[in-house]
């Protein structure tokens, strides 16, 4: 297809310079080879769609946001398995071939889990559409190992749709954590946005701290709360001046550059799974805003039962993360460990006389925030 | 400083379980070697500061925005050579040793980047410090080769600037590009919002439309640009109440989510030359929203004193981007040219007779973009 | 699930620290909300494996090479549609609904692919499993964005599979392309390793220098490619004593060092549809080592078949790379045309003398190569 | 500099379509804004280099390989500090402004290691120039966030250097870890390589297994290593062959196909701090082959002094590799440790009666390799 030919040398003195060059246009290229060279293998287990035949399953956030599961690689497999089985294929290309029954896949799975063999993870991969506010996509798209197509607001108008929390929901600057804040206003029942219907999905398990039914007049928190509300309807109320300056002419990637960041964005996202538990530790965290929580925990709970032997492997081992139950312990705390067992070991030892005040353990630091991290640590493990 | 020790095996069956674990904590680590073991070079020719001794380069954007350079790798290098040396060095590990006369070093960059010797020039890596609005963030994000650093508006209060274009630069939609728009609105000269003085950087070669001195009446026009700026003002308004409501005890992670998307943020961003050029292209395009153009011009007018080879080769190359004068052919545009030169050419043997009416040369397609595409590319090649 | 629990200040002066730890190990997580809140939707039009039930697509390389199609994403498509519906589909969520004929779906597509609107081809993923030497597999790894297991000589046995080409695809060194060498030497046919079966993919396409059949004595350049294979049967050799080795208790990860990079080795390989394309323009170009391109040219006919749409676009828009039909002119090369093209027409235009010398264009450079991929251009543009 | 027309509707039904078209080629770029637009900023400390001014800090590994240390990013810190400036410079933006005692800034870069705050740590770019064995290469280049130039095997003839342990180096198959070994085979010293000189760098913290001076006559282990000594001889002695079949005019690119992966490479290799930490926690581990450890080794002895405050924080906080202290505890080893605290504990309160067999703490799994990992946790935290 291609020609080589040495160009004429010109005359002077530098030698001749050869360019590969296509002598024609490419035709509509012939296959590689005849009709008979590819080989196509039929699976020796009938193939399951392990989405049943769904083309979406979708978990709504709040009011206006969701979290839909799209598809999946691999799509089907083997009758009777989940996704893990790819997982397993690629990590015995690996490590070589062995039996292959469920129980020692299993295994294979949590030893890889365990000790850091991420690459077999990265052969399963999910694609998901998702309706997220601004100011979340922002921290979500940090996540660089994604493939994402975003809804744009030059191409298309903004639909007239922001997050706006439950008077409920609004959340207390941490005097303490710099970064965020859990603890919600006082705020009489009555005074609920959203007619009573709490659509807050973590709602269960972080209860807002209950009104008093006895306290009909509005506290200085719930006015608070009230005012923080008012703002964001202010802000919303900008929207019909976006449409009326697009209407009139004024170019869409202008117009909205006054709508604010709780304005809900959409898009395509998609990551293999040794990414997505990158993700979810990171934002299932405690740490992360509240908010992007939700979607990480629907994210979890779309992928679970995909590849429910890598989930399982992933909270009983994982290290980090608000969702899984391993706890990493510091050079300095395992220090510290060593000492406060050895006084258990030496108290136990010495039978006959009480041994009422065993001495704390102490982190060879001043820190006082790292000595905070020890103690919530100890406590974890039953010291 | 490790063990190896296999476990015993705990009469059991299977076969015994080794695990390495480290005996003891790290101590401070024994170098690699003794003292002697590491060889310190010193370099040929005295190296020289490629920045002169400055800690920052900055260009201001618009009223509060900026670029601003804050380093640079390499950032010494020999007395008389730009970071240009760098890509020259990282390039002969790879093609070999040779001469390295000046001249060679920029015939051999020119040569690197006219064919995609892409590697190279990913070993210069610069490091900037920018503020933009953060509707320009959310582009920018999306380039994720960078390194990033952003202000947080979980940790900190937003400072109170927002990005409000003049009443002159406000853009229409364009009826035709859905992307987006270039054309003004006709507004008049004493509308200006800051006090006449154009702080646009884009200004001078995109010129707008000039107000008609004649009509002191506000057009249309002018009313709709006018109500734009009006709506901008209206959402930066909403900046008092989120700082009352930080000040009241709402989180902050939660009280900013009424800021528009005008409002600044800014962060530390490092990437390397490769892929800097490539933002370039993308963002230097016409194609791009203006206001992130200026930054990228802005960059690239940092970055062109200390790689000038590579930047003067990039514009001579480069087929993509408005900065760059390279122009790419379709396989169908490279067919059409071939009708229309060879008619050209019949055209010159057969004289003697008028060929007033070449035919333009068609393009194998009913496309009607592709062919205003292809038109506009025949103007800029002269036919 | 999470506690919050500020830690009582120690009694000295420090602030209190406030440390988030989960309160107990996690559970079997609770589902986000009740069994009814994730919604399941059924697709509008029935799916069909686009592997009509395939476990794997096998195309052979050489003779102990493959590659192989294991899986894709989409896998499941509407009836009648192909994995080119993705993209459509992605690129719809950022630039905005429409209708959605298969006439209009592959316009979008050719319009992404000429415009660099690179994010929608990303939606499609493959995996395939490829067997090739480690010298091409060095070559290959250097594509960062693909997620790889290959298999381990450090866990397993290599097996006893090394690249020997036949007598005649031994290549000459190139004297103007230092890059590698296309020509073949020349051999008589007796000599051929295989056994006149061919089993280079390529050979048709690139047919070697036919042997003259009525020379029975060897030539000095068939001598020569008699050494190389020489060298490598002895090189192949040297496997009796690494499973000796082995045998004997050499750790595998020390034995295999005494091993040729024309061992074969294998591995999965997980690529978005964006990445290949790029993988392929340089990998089909007629600068690759031509061992590679055979692998690239398998994974185009692999590939093509389930995204037609798109790769009938890379082949009339792409410019860069053997199989595509485009051309890039640089800046220098734009004006060199336009000064040709201006000749051409003054010569049409003062018709009735004679035009014979129009003269050559000329290139605003004295590189003697970029003015040999210059002429190369012209021929191919019709000059 | 750009122009938009919209191109005259072609008579037809279709909308026109608008196509922007650079007007002209692009001239050298006028700059952004006039000279002044610029400003520059001197720093408030004078800066030093934190090279000292050398060109180049080398440790040799083995007998042809090395680590050099050619560049980092920052070159030039503020007088007094170290390259961990620019970490707290970085995180600052983020984290918001506070005081910047030095103190305070080693407390930051604590924290934020300890809290996976990672991308302040990217901010720091070493560039290395390395020699290596291609077995070790091929494992190295599997880290995919670094930037690479490798020498050429196409372009450029390979030198004659190839990796040969000593006798005494040559490591026996674990029995129990299947990915490599570490035990060496029992030698007489007088079969040493290298002249009894220990040329290995990990010699002094691993010390071979000694041979007995009393037995002159070679054993089974002798003879098997002096065996693959001799294999590796072989292999090398291929190298004439590959010399004279370049000279004979075989392709590079072919002819090196037959050299064994003992063979020595080199590439520059640029990385930022974040991962090469990543690089150094999988590459010091005891799994890792004992090749790559060495320059993992060589390399962090050549980072620590740059940014020595980081260093100490990751031996102090990170819990994976075997240069760090930490310790990560899985939930099911959080479990079994309560239990065993429990234990402890309950032992100690019930004072009087003697307790000798304390149950020993059991995983809930049967997994053989998990409960001797856990064995292996158990003594290192002193139970």
């Amino acid at each position: 297809m291609m020609e080589t030919r040495p160009q004429a040398s010109s005359g002077t003195t530098g030698k001749p310079v050869e360019v590969q060059v296509p002598a024609s246009a490419p035709t509509p290229p012939a296959p590689l080879a005849g009709p008979g060279s590819m080989t196509r293998s039929k699976p020796e287990t009938p193939l399951a769609d392990i989405l049943d035949g769904d083309a979406r399953r979708e978990v709504p956030i709040h009011e206006h946001g969701f979290v839909a599961l799209l598809d999946v690689m691999p799509r089907l497999v083997p009758a009777g398995q989940t996704a893990d089985a790819a997982i397993v294929q690629a990590a015995r290309v690996s490590y070589g071939q062995g039996t292959k029954k469920i129980n020692e896949d299993r295994g294979l799975i949590r030893y890889l889990l365990r000790h850091r063999h991420t690459t077999p993870f990265e052969m399963v991969e999910f694609k998901f559409h998702i309706a997220m506010p601004i100011f979340i996509a922002r921290q979500w798209i940090r996540h660089r190992t994604a493939n994402v197509n975003e809804y744009s607001g030059r191409y298309s108008v903004m639909p007239d749709k922001f997050y706006r929390p439950t008077l409920d929901q609004v959340r207390k600057q941490s005097a303490m954590n710099r970064q965020g804040g859990a603890e919600r206003f006082g705020v009489a029942s009555t005074n609920q946005e959203h007619g009573g219907t709490d659509v807050s999905p973590v709602s269960s398990s972080s209860p807002p701290r209950l009104p008093n039914a006895d306290c009909p007049m509005p506290s200085s928190e719930s006015l608070t709360a009230q005012a923080f509300i008012d703002y964001l309807r202010e802000s919303e109320d900008l929207y019909k001046k976006y449409l009326d300056l697009t209407n009139k002419g004024v170019s869409r990637e202008m117009a909205r550059i006054g709508l604010p960041v709780s304005l809900y964005t959409q898009w395509y996202w998609k990551i293999d799974l040794h990414n997505l538990l990158h993700f979810l530790s990171l934002r299932m965290d405690p740490h992360a805003q509240e908010e992007i929580q939700w979607y990480a925990r629907a994210m979890h709970d779309l992928v679970q039962p995909l590849v429910p032997i890598t989930m399982e492997a992933w909270r009983d081992y994982a290290t980090e993360g608000g969702a899984v139950g391993g706890v990493k312990l510091t050079r300095l705390e395992v220090e510290a460990m060593r000492a406060e067992i050895a006084a258990l070991k030496g108290g136990r030892g010495e039978a006959g006389h009480d041994q009422a005040a065993a001495p704390a353990s102490t982190l060879a630091t001043d820190n006082k925030r790292e000595q905070a991290e020890w103690e919530a640590k100890r406590k974890r493990l039953g010291f």
